[in-house]
């Protein structure tokens, strides 16, 4: 719909918070002239905001800093790191993680556990999560407030009620996952659940490799090849919550069939699989595999070095594709591919410079992810978000009384 | 950039006349009551608005009308049809033409020229246009105030400035369209210029099949295959502008060469030339040819058929890539797709449900335009928007004194 509604100023009020609470949480600490600049507003305004935000907790003001400017000394204005306090899990495939985060995006605690890969039922995975979680929330300080959870999944995820459509590296199939931790971790606060790759380009613009920048595909492979992509600054949704399964798209229509029912797609060419098979591995030899893969390329090995250049090919059609699409700014490889940029990115560039239409036009940028844990910090992002977006969503502390 | 800059009071106001503005420019007269719901603005507030609106010329208000309900009647409020025109050019493969357009998004007045197909130089083709804008702006009262230019144009702009890249139908390469169109017109007005799907998509989401879809693909083609994408219910536009080039996603690595230097394009498989060559007509046929493949399929000839099934195989893979990638509600096929839209959608729909990934669980509809000339209506909307956008750029009329 073409958003006809008014803007009141309470609604002002409450995106002029978020601005400013957002700046400090990805940037860092900034002084209230430094925000009067970067926001547009002038000093009385930021001053109020400033103050609104201390009073529930999510600022805290330190002394003033002369700046060497004229003028009087502007104070510093930081998160506070010691109260509000979010909690990210991370189901991958071979993986479960939890850790706490606090405002500003440091990471607390992290506790990690490997599994097999394989089906592993979603109650034991519920269950493994919760025990990791009673530790870490166990051992908050009771000035601690835990305002959110957030959840990423290797699954196709349906944004709107956190039901696991369907998850086939772990054999799940329409799991209420938002539901069965709500059921476990019995706190009530916001569960936010996304896809690893929609949780990993959050992570990677608002901490990693694409920073700053408004129009980015991030590629994320492993056993399955994901994407997320952030157009126009905004992450690209969909109208369920599917989009970007950049792995899913056709890219050799008479080729090999995917596990997705479909014939040729991307994932069938540069997922985990096909290196190995590129490399003549078992398709099924794991990150053991693809390790021995990589270290017979570092040692000159020709065969290894070639299934690496032909799945470099392949990364480069599909690409080039992606970037007729959207004309990004900035690809990011994730994960294996993270691995394998150095092998192949000087290909893809090349690819994209001269044989696609945008890219010839509109110069585009193939990088690594910069972040070891972008699918926790991603879930921890989403978990900050419904308080980024709206600061008076968290209530200012009752004042101390004393007898 | 995370958008840091705060919101002041004169940004809310503009922005409340924008979102009043172009809720009556696109859906019709409506009741200040209507506006009062509609925005969630309180009714003080939207009278206010109405009269900045007035004063500017850009809406009128009629008698108040007795709705039946309690309380005073409401008075109507519409845009002025007698004073804002907006110039609309149309740059095609086959033909151009220019209109006039009033606030609202009706026709005023229209002119088009055919043309051979091929290389047309740029100057031949902004001084046809000059004339043709000569015609009808002669036409206009002294009443009426030109408030925009927007012009569609099949080829590959780059939307800063105007500049169109490439358009291969044309023979146009790095045409710097706004600029000789500025010097032909000599009208200090803003001239927006867009790829002909762009203007196309924006079209189709205000007055055609797209209304109120936030997510939706516009695919269309007629010698080249273009798109047009809305996510979130904003146009897709990319870092450089050139985003949407559908028609150049590979879905076919070991297929046709493609004319923009890549291979197995869905250009190659779903274009004009691809429908020819499939019905074993001349590759350069064009219309006519077209219109006998059509002719011949509804009489029932097996070739015919055969011809647009085999299409209509390849538009599914492609369409399957793109719902995949941006999970829409909505696809439309355009110009040469609508067409074919009566043979190929039960095959495309069939496909999106079963053997995609997303569409398996999103459910996509695949419809065809529903306007004749889609890219005369975008360019004009593309004029409307700064408009629409800022109201406050329109200066109050100045009151006549008399004697």
């Amino acid at each position: 719909m073409i958003d006809h509604v008014g803007v009141g100023h309470d609604a002002v009020r409450r995106a002029n918070l978020s601005r400013v609470l957002r700046r400090l949480h990805a940037d860092g600490p900034a002084t209230r002239a430094d925000l009067t600049v970067s926001s547009g507003l002038n000093r009385s305004t930021i001053g109020a905001l400033v103050t609104d935000l201390a009073s529930r907790q999510l600022v805290t003001e330190g002394e003033a800093r002369a700046t060497g400017a004229p003028g009087r000394p502007s104070p510093t204005v930081s998160v506070r790191t010691d109260r509000c306090v979010v909690l990210a899990l991370d189901i991958g495939v071979d993986s479960i993680a939890a850790a706490t985060f606090v405002l500003g995006g440091s990471r607390r605690r992290l506790l990690r556990i490997d599994r097999p890969r394989g089906r592993t039922p979603i109650d034991t995975t519920v269950e493994d999560l919760g025990a990791l979680a009673d530790d870490l929330l166990g051992d908050l300080t009771r000035r601690h407030r835990l305002l959110g959870i957030g959840v990423s999944v290797v699954g196709l995820v349906r944004t709107t009620d956190g039901l696991v459509h369907a998850a086939p590296n772990l054999g799940w199939q329409d799991a209420p996952l938002a539901g069965l931790l709500r059921a476990r971790l019995r706190r009530r606060v916001p569960i936010q659940i996304a896809n690893d790759a929609d949780a990993g380009v959050l992570a990677e613009r608002v901490r990693g490799a694409g920073r700053g920048v408004d129009d980015l595909v991030y590629v994320s492979g492993e056993v399955g090849v994901g994407g997320g992509v952030i157009v126009g600054g905004r992450p690209l949704r969909g109208t369920g919550g599917y989009a970007g399964e950049i792995g899913h798209m056709s890219v050799d229509a008479a080729g090999l069939p995917c596990v997705c029912g479909a014939v040729g797609c991307w994932e069938t060419r540069i997922g985990e699989s096909a290196l190995l098979r590129l490399a003549g591995e078992p398709e099924d030899g794991g990150r053991e595999a693809v390790d021995r893969v990589l270290a017979a390329a570092d040692a000159g090995d020709e065969g290894a070095l070639g299934a690496l250049e032909e799945l470099g090919r392949w990364l480069s059609i599909g690409l080039g594709a992606l970037v007729n699409i959207f004309d990004p700014e900035l690809v990011i490889l994730g994960r294996l591919h993270a691995r394998l940029h150095p092998y192949v990115s000087h290909h893809a560039e090349e690819h994209l410079a001269t044989r696609t239409l945008v890219g010839r036009r509109s110069a585009v940028r193939v990088v690594p992810a910069e972040l070891d844990d972008s699918c926790l910090v991603g879930a921890a992002e989403l978990a900050f978000e419904p308080i980024l977006a709206d600061p008076t969503s968290v209530r200012p502390a009752r004042v101390a009384v004393s007898a």
